[in-house]
């Protein structure tokens, strides 16, 4: 009998508790929360009241520094809290700290240092590849299989699920356009991801090793890194990506511990080109990990695409972005990339599931190429668990307004 | 006479005043200070022994404080220091505020929060373009006159001079190589360049205009977008560089407000295309800086780029930045791209001024096509003031180590 009420497999229970950041409405204070159910538990005031010394940790404003504490002190936290939560002797002590979420605002859960992005799908690097490059051969470049391709994004647009995000404008120029115009973008596009946030810092000059993740890497959540496919198309060449992407990502509110999804690593997909000794891991433990997601435009699930058919793993990916000596920071977030999986409802991003707009999605609430103002996609996404348990992830949610 | 026994003309005279921030030896305290002439000046002290209520803003351990402070509070700090160093009345309370520079050190003047990088210099825009793409037909790409270029960079490795670089190592593969090879760069080069740092914030979904650029811009320092051109030419399609760019960017300790450098405005080049609106500087002010800067190898100054032919300015750099509705924070910061002047003695990076390694330098020290280990490259400049005077931007300098 799961404690507090909860459902009866309810994906957000006791084995789950992912961490965020909230107020209560009315109050302005924000501190620590898990979420359990639909409430959040007070953190800090549950640790204290079951007399854990890590109370101080949890009674902030934002994650980071119990990100920064590192992987001993996340297991104990964790230990903790789910002590709190299952130990029927806690439960007359914790009740009141817990909130629901209906009574709660919550927060952008971490302060993000840099924010990288990811480009790690094999599949959505193919299929946009033969929309870019139609005919010219194959579809992925002749880096692709060598190394995870990435680029900074920008970290002070980051924002927490359920934030509004303004219709960026900027320039765009088809082909046969004398000269750029200017305007709201008119190929407004979602990039289903899943972020990685770093807890551990690195010293610069040193690389962080594959085998290493673990001790550096937080925790998950889901991403939508908005994309203006029009202004991305003009600007991008010789220096990749900028405005296109840089007026916001949005990510969900709740951060899942690596040490709550043991049971949905898995087997990345075979390795079909040699890799280089720091990249290498066919001889490690499996770093992928089966998140099932879902992409939702306006309440109708639009894409699920399989977190598993990732090409490039989170290990690989910061083994990679760290190789050059790049420092770590506690709060850096980097993104996969889009998911895409092999089948056509699998896809990740509008771009793809329209073919560039040449299929526009019928959706009960008419037909769509790219997204109108008003629509609200939300990404949710769910793992294996123990006990055939479900871990839930947080959703992501965004509506677009206009300027 | 300058005050405190400055030489006649020094170009860090009271007329210049960077802001930096640094600890006395032997002390942990960071504190703010401006430079005058070879000393640095405790600039909260100094605020508090002539009475101003801006000292709290200056006895912070980063600049941040005071860059989020505005425009009106930077004039008035800027005037309230430049009366305690130049009336004589002063002289006594102030001159036990003053520490040699050799008895200081220099830390990262302010927490960097976005670092974003341009590519505005058209002369090396044309020189890369006819160097990676020979033959090419125009060495410019088609959106190159109608928006400035950039991405962004990582944040979290940026540096101050004198902090050695670690050579970065990474995938490279030459055309004829079937598969990369991993290794220490081998192409490493300097990209000499402007920084500017952003005091006031903007919120997002609201683009800055070009005619507000100095209510949000404090000021500039110079800085070394160390790149690796072996790795960038192997990971830079189709998301631009990444690994090549991100293991340091070293900028100068001082930072120069742009109050200090009124009489360096000049016009930017004659804009050969016509500009959307709000690129659109015709009928500006003058928006460029005639800043006169040395890159030397070793101590062997080895070229002379002008900063005033850079085609793309601070303020049209800032407007686009923020078009799409990308906010703004205080203490980012955004590289004007290698500046390069027309002549052949006028490029910033070794790239251009060796033609991609094919003409070596000719050194006291032996040939360098890029960087060897133990060398120190350092980029200083200068600046008309008033009166004749030389506003001098601090230096920056690093040295090449082994990883």
């Amino acid at each position: 009998m799961p404690p507090f009420d909860l459902p009866e497999g309810d994906p957000f229970g006791p084995h789950n508790l992912p961490y965020g950041v909230y107020s209560r409405t009315g109050s302005g204070e924000r501190t620590v929360g898990v979420r359990l159910g639909d409430h959040v538990l007070d953190a800090s005031a549950a640790a204290r009241a079951i007399g854990s010394p890590h109370a101080p940790l949890l009674s902030r404003p934002t994650l980071n520094p119990l990100l920064a504490a590192g992987r001993t002190t996340w297991s104990e936290v964790r230990r903790t809290l789910m002590e709190a939560v299952t130990d029927p002797a806690h439960r007359a002590a914790l009740e009141p700290l817990l909130h629901p979420l209906a009574e709660v605002t919550l927060h952008l859960p971490f302060e993000v240092a840099d924010y990288v992005d990811f480009y790690s799908s094999e599949h959505h690097a193919r299929n946009a590849g033969a929309i870019f490059r139609p005919g010219g051969g194959d579809a992925l470049l002749p880096n692709w299989k060598h190394l995870p391709i990435g680029y900074h994004g920008r970290a002070g647009t980051v924002v927490v699920s359920g934030t509004d995000v303004v219709r960026p404008s900027g320039q765009r120029k088809a082909p046969a356009d004398p000269v750029p115009v200017f305007g709201p973008s008119v190929r407004l596009d979602i990039e289903a991801e899943v972020g990685f946030v770093v807890g551990v810092p690195s010293r610069q000059g040193s690389p962080v090793a594959l085998a290493d993740f673990r001790e550096h890497v937080f925790g998950l959540c889901l991403l939508n890194d908005w994309s203006a496919r029009d202004i991305q198309s003009w600007e991008y060449v010789p220096l990749g990506p900028f405005l296109a992407k840089s007026f916001a990502t949005s990510v969900s509110a709740w951060i899942t511990p690596l040490e709550a999804l043991e049971e949905a690593r898995v087997a990345p997909p075979e390795r079909t080109d040699p890799l280089l000794p720091y990249l290498d891991d066919t001889a490690s433990e499996p770093a992928g990990y089966d998140l099932r997601i879902s992409v939702a435009l306006n309440g109708h699930v639009v894409s699920e695409p399989p977190f598993s058919t990732m090409y490039w793993t989170a290990a690989q990916q910061l083994a990679h972005l760290t190789v050059n000596g790049a420092s770590l920071r506690t709060g850096d977030l980097y993104g996969s990339g889009t998911v895409s999986g092999p089948a056509d409802h699998q896809r990740g991003s509008l771009l793809e599931l329209t073919w560039n707009g040449r299929d526009p999605l019928e959706l009960p609430d008419g037909k769509r190429t790219f997204l109108e103002d008003g629509d609200i996609v939300t990404l949710s996404a769910w793992a294996p668990g123990p006990d055939g348990l479900r871990v839930g992830l947080g959703e992501v949610s965004g509506r677009i307004v206009t300027g």
